[in-house]
């Protein structure tokens, strides 16, 4: 976004309270650079946009926005303002700003509508949100798989309009059983009188239940730009289109970027108290490892009373265990993700990262006993941080490569719980081990 | 992947060297899925697995697999097996391929190919790897705008075949510049005497040296499936699909976290020397923070020396504010990098960064004086890391704000330089504050 972009030029005029000049840059953007401008607006002049944006291209705006700041603007809207704005939208997108509501508000929504539309949404808001059943939309043009290509031409030609985004027709038989996809190239480019069974491309159809962290793994592998949804008996319910597909991994790259960081689906511009409540758990959580290294810096108080230099050097051992450690943390977790690590390598990969560890423990190792001799003219004194900061990255290491795998298991997001894990192992280990062998080898 | 996947079951028949039931089960996956094997499989493995993949797979596999496990493997082949196995692949995704090669195998492997091959692959390699060129296919169908629907179709029969991922065709005018797209379901629905430009989408093209990472933010903020890519005259030169544009979004979802972590593009099972040299800079980098932080701790040594508790407790201070700063820096950097990060808008994050800290360092630094003057029964030494917290809490806030900002006006990724110059201010201030205000106040 460079400086005169028509969002900054439009942040300017609102800012100075020019409406008309709003509204007029507002027509030259897409929804989806209204809702980015929306996001970056704190709550009330967010509120102040929201209503100089036509009602027209108000549910493609919301579409756009992240559900927080979405749930914010629904709550200012009447029931039937509501309705308004997500008539004209896809049954998937509609459905999803419908899910932010209370119960009693969608049911008015839902009234409000007419009966063809009502029944869609209906049958969509049946599945939970981050099911494929909840990102599916259900205007498909299914085919049966018996007729010639010169009928379903006719047919398309009277019918007179597809949904947007669709390059592919969903092949089903007569039950309505779903058998693949005939490609829309095909019916332009294939022999007329040549059947749609003999043209479709066979596929499995995603089942309604399956979570849509899957069904973007399923697309990616597949390079498929529309898939069928379909129920326990493979009867065809809906399509997901790759453009619903991109916003869940956006989402999930989004939330792992997050979690490490123990922060939730945030809102940038939150109100300062909302902020506040969700990450203080977070800085508790780790005060309380914070507070479990003071106490083992706690018992060595006798030894560091007598060899000062110990607290100056302590800090390094732990830092350096917590860097490497939360590098083998980071590719652990992103193996997990993408389904690379299984049981068949997990022990590869944890020989490789304690050979990794051991390997730059030596380098740094040597470096940091050459640097804390020389200091504190003490040969000894390097002799122990040196070996300590080599147990404590071989620790760090192993610890990487264990907790996503363990917490995996146990059925807990690595991204949220490890990174703290992690540095508590680190922490606890690294001034334990320092403390601890020079306790035993320096102190008389 | 549960237990008995056809992965699990596969890699168990290979470490078994049951090679024909590997080549059996083989048939059962897709390129992707072999792709993700190889990945998980140390070099020798691989390259053994990969030598029982069928050469009509081969491209497919090669295309799906991480760069760095893809140099490898093409290093163990000829000019003349890399020329077969691209040659049925897309030029896009062959023009990939190639230019992980040394200049004069490509040359032979361009030499061995067909002339419409050459020409069209060497019009890819001409641009840059991470440009909307290097990304485009050119095997497009354009239409010009003047003609009907219905020569369009019988164009389309005659030519047979349409490119695989193609749901508009591409409108040009006389001299091949670009007007914008017709869906293919466009011709299939709407009446046959009216022309293509009557149909047709008007979009501007995205030109050729526009950098992957705004073709992504463009395709996801249009929901587009397909789009032409231009000249600086506006002429069409290929166009680029959405299975390519995920792909890019996918690696840059990883490069934020890799980054984050200190590391490059890493392969999971890359040699141990290699891995280990990628990492130990990064360590290296965090040791000379490290010795900073150790550096000022050693100023105040004769402080320790009278009273231990302050190097039992300075490890809190230093902790909460890399922290509470981290997390405001993973928003700042995903604020950054989503565009929604403005000048106009800056100092409004700072300020509620500022807020939030200021709230939750009140919260835990009243936390941490309790519990320090009771374990210590000191209470002048509560009220000094109290202090001390808040003030670091404060400074970690606006360093996680303006590390990214300032890091992003001069042209650093903020996410690789962001987290280690944050911990550096975070430890060196934390100690200092704490260390500096017990000297003031508690050493006589």
């Amino acid at each position: 976004m460079n400086a005169m972009s028509p969002q900054e030029n439009l942040l300017d005029a609102f800012s100075e309270e020019k409406f008309e000049e709003v509204r007029a840059l507002m027509e030259e953007l897409h929804p989806s650079e209204i809702a980015d401008l929306l996001e970056s607006l704190p709550p009330k002049d967010r509120e102040n946009l929201w209503d100089l944006i036509e009602p027209t291209l108000g549910g493609d705006v919301l579409t756009e926005v992240q559900d927080p700041v979405r749930s914010a603007l629904l709550e200012t809207m009447q029931p039937q303002e509501v309705a308004d704005v997500t008539k004209d939208l896809e049954s998937d997108d509609a459905a999803d700003i419908l899910q932010d509501l209370p119960e009693d508000v969608i049911a008015t929504v839902l009234a409000s509508m007419d009966a063809l539309n009502r029944e869609r949404l209906a049958s969509i808001l049946s599945y939970a949100e981050d099911s494929a059943g909840g990102l599916m939309n259900v205007d498909v043009v299914p085919v049966r798989a018996d007729v010639t290509l010169d009928v379903v031409s006719r047919y398309l030609r009277q019918l007179g309009e597809i949904p947007d985004q669709t390059d592919n027709l969903m092949v089903v038989d007569r039950e309505n059983h779903y058998l693949g996809v005939l490609p829309l190239a095909d019916i332009l480019t294939k022999k007329a009188d040549t059947s749609v069974g003999e043209n479709m491309i066979e596929e499995s159809g995603i089942h309604a239940d399956t979570a849509k962290h899957d069904v973007a793994r399923i697309f990616e592998q597949r390079d498929w730009f529309s898939a069928g949804v379909v129920d326990d008996d493979n009867r065809l319910l809906g399509r997901i289109t790759i453009d619903d597909v991109i916003d869940v991994i956006q989402e999930e790259a989004e939330q792992t970027v997050r979690s490490m960081a123990g922060l939730g689906e945030d809102d940038m511009f939150a109100p300062v108290l909302t902020t506040a409540k969700r990450r203080t758990i977070w800085l508790g959580i780790n005060l309380m490892t914070a507070l479990l290294a003071s106490w083992v810096i706690g018992r060595f108080s006798d030894t560091i009373e007598q060899l000062v230099a110990l607290a100056v050097l302590m800090p390094i051992v732990a830092s350096m265990g917590g860097i490497a450690g939360s590098q083998t943390l980071t590719i652990a977790i992103r193996g997990i993700a993408l389904g690379q690590i299984s049981k068949t390598n997990s022990r590869i990969l944890m020989n490789k990262e304690v050979a990794v560890g051991v390997l730059n423990g030596i380098i740094w190792a040597t470096v940091v006993a050459v640097v804390a001799s020389l200091w504190f003219e003490d040969k000894s004194l390097g002799a122990i941080i040196g070996l300590a900061m080599i147990i404590n990255l071989i620790i760090a290491a192993l610890a990487g490569a264990l907790i996503p795998l363990t917490l995996k298991r146990f059925g807990v997001d690595p991204a949220i719980a490890g990174g703290v894990l992690l540095t508590t192992i680190t922490d606890v280990v690294g001034f334990m081990i320092f403390l601890g062998l020079a306790t035993f080898f320096l102190i008389s």
